[in-house]
């Protein structure tokens, strides 16, 4: 049984509404093309609603690399793309140039520093604060412990619920349609070509379909190549302090603070391999607030609202799979792991290209291909107590 | 303007739906009166909805007194009390005899524990247990560092939430009537009787009035002597471990371990003087975890449900204040502090004594006029790390 007739037959299938099946449905519709987007849950109710909303390429990045450049271009959508949103969608997404601090509390941790100096020579904004510089210029209420800092002004904060929101709202006013609540089985695939997707209700015929389905991206097993996308928790506390949360993104070596509206403040997060498990546990509510406290005392008095944990999708080097594969009109946007706020606009801008047959060759970095028998294996993701977001 | 006729006039009014005011009024609609309960909020919302629901005279008390004597007595009532209540409301209210151990984890902490050698003395229900037996009894989920511990097995816990609301129904059923979101504004008194109370829909006469209002039972300013009753805020964590809570409750020198059903257990619980303010802490929720995690560690692996706060009516000398006053007709069942459902039934018991013509000279160490002039003031309650429920 088909859900629907040839009528009806989008252009493109997205599997998964998160920030970045909703992205690239708004920007392919923008193109003229007929979208349908269907989420196993509701638009943005699973990593994306669960982001902190940092929007940090350089802080986050120690080295150059492709994915460098794919993350710090699309930090510089931000501001256009987001005043486009926030016009078709009437919503505001909460999107601020803060500037991140990276904190050291130590000279150990600010000898670490030194693997931003790149950025400087390239010409990157990177600013690099002593303690007297750290102190005016956060103030008071920064742990005194603080030996010094690298600013990045250019990095900042969206609020990615709202993001989210605006996206799938943006997207509906340009005709794309959001099904919430079907899950897709797999690909139809005949003769190496996709046909469109199988769900629960029938299929459902498309020129092309996207697997945006973050950490269930893998979810058709009978693919003959590897999808090696795999959940990884990432867990936040929210608080919300008696005055207004500092201006800029706050960065010390085991969590950050991002600031929210009326004084609220996002304490994040950890990195856990637990497979589909959502669940906030005591130990890291306990453990991010104490070294939240340790950046900034207060802390310890600042009410506490609630804490979530989502499930980033990550894959075995860390970097996201885009674009096709070796069937016809399959294509991928997932694996973004810790990014995927900072990279819906380039994303949906570049899939898109793709889509359309705009030339590009941005995408070859990060095709499915890499993971296939033959291609060398990437590292693995740390599983340390690095900080992501 | 009256809101209630002379046909309605109650018998008693009660000052505060909370367990002492609704047990109260079961217990006189019991003994045939009619008895209107008003509350600023409604049944059970405040403290008795916060409170961990631990009934624990024995180990809560250093030293012999009147209000040990008091709260073993209540203790004592509550199997009867609640097979009643169960089986008048058709509400079960999760009371079970437990036992509580007090554990040391230092030989520091084991000497305080000579302060209840009294109890054994007095023939009272009292283990002791050495290291090997405190791990044979409670198993491998206690910390290793264990050295000691001092059993109490009549000791046990109830779900105040549900005991409150079956007193309510239970109330309700033998035609009390309970009036939310009705805030008592003072007393109406007049030539030193108290008539009834005014609210803010008018006067509503009575033959007797019981301020069983928590920490808001000295909101009449205008009484002629002081019944100094303040809110100390106390915070609790509940937690869901992955498998059953332990049987018993875990008592340490910093926190207390409560076990619920299908594996919840509740932490409690700090002590805080901040007026009437029930936001929940970042500091509180990282210090109740951190201390729970040292006296049982899975507690790090355990999910977070939810924390929240409650004001508990606290007196200068930490004791109630129970029965008449310098004006005829009005009465007091307040300031239970950490103990208002351990005394609930006994409160109830020996109000109901008092207003119904039964001689009792159980209340009279408890009189709100202790705090009149003249009277000498008792100690302070310890504003330290002391842990309460």
């Amino acid at each position: 049984m088909a859900i629907a007739g040839a009528a009806d037959r989008p252009d493109v299938v997205i599997v998964g509404a998160g920030a970045v099946g909703c992205a690239l449905a708004w920007e392919l519709a923008g193109r003229g093309r007929r979208v349908a987007v269907l989420d196993r849950a509701g638009a943005g109710e699973e990593a994306s609603a669960a982001a902190a909303g940092l929007l940090s390429p350089q802080s986050d990045v120690r080295s150059p690399s492709p994915f460098f450049d794919l993350a710090l271009r699309s930090l510089r959508l931000y501001p256009e793309w987001v005043r486009v949103l926030e016009e078709e969608s009437g919503e505001r997404v909460g999107y601020r140039r803060t500037g991140l601090l990276r904190c050291a509390l130590s000279d150990q941790e600010a000898e670490g520093h030194r693997s931003y100096l790149w950025q400087r020579e390239r010409g990157l904004p990177i600013e690099w604060w002593d303690a007297a510089a750290v102190a005016e210029r956060v103030g008071p209420r920064l742990t005194s412990e603080a030996t010094s800092g690298v600013f990045f002004p250019d990095e900042g904060v969206v609020d990615p619920r709202r993001l989210t929101r605006a996206l799938a709202e943006a997207a509906r006013r340009r005709g794309v349609e959001i099904r919430a609540r079907t899950e897709v089985r797999r690909f139809w695939v005949e003769r190496s070509r996709c046909r469109g997707v199988e769900t629960e209700a029938g299929r459902l015929e498309a020129g092309s379909v996207v697997d945006a389905a973050g950490a269930w991206a893998g979810f058709d097993r009978g693919l003959p190549f590897p999808v090696p996308v795999e959940p990884v928790r990432g867990q936040i506390v929210e608080l919300e302090l008696p005055a207004e949360a500092p201006a800029l993104v706050l960065h010390g070596e085991a969590v950050y603070l991002v600031p929210r509206r009326e004084g609220h403040l996002l304490v994040g997060s950890t990195l856990e391999h637990v497979g589909f498990r959502k669940e906030v546990t005591a130990g890291a509510v306990q453990n991010l607030i104490a070294q939240a406290a340790r950046l900034m005392p207060e802390i310890s008095q600042a009410r506490f609202v609630t804490a979530w944990a989502g499930l980033r999708p990550a894959t075995p080097d860390a970097l996201p799979v885009l674009g096709g594969c070796g069937i016809e009109g399959l294509f991928f946007a997932t694996g973004h792991y810790r990014n995927g706020i900072l990279l819906a606009p380039l994303t949906a801008r570049l899939l898109a290209d793709r889509l359309t047959g705009v030339e590009t060759r941005d995408l070859e970095p990060f095709a499915v291909s890499r993971f296939s028998s033959g291609a060398p294996p990437g590292p693995t993701p740390s599983p340390s107590s690095e900080v992501f977001r």
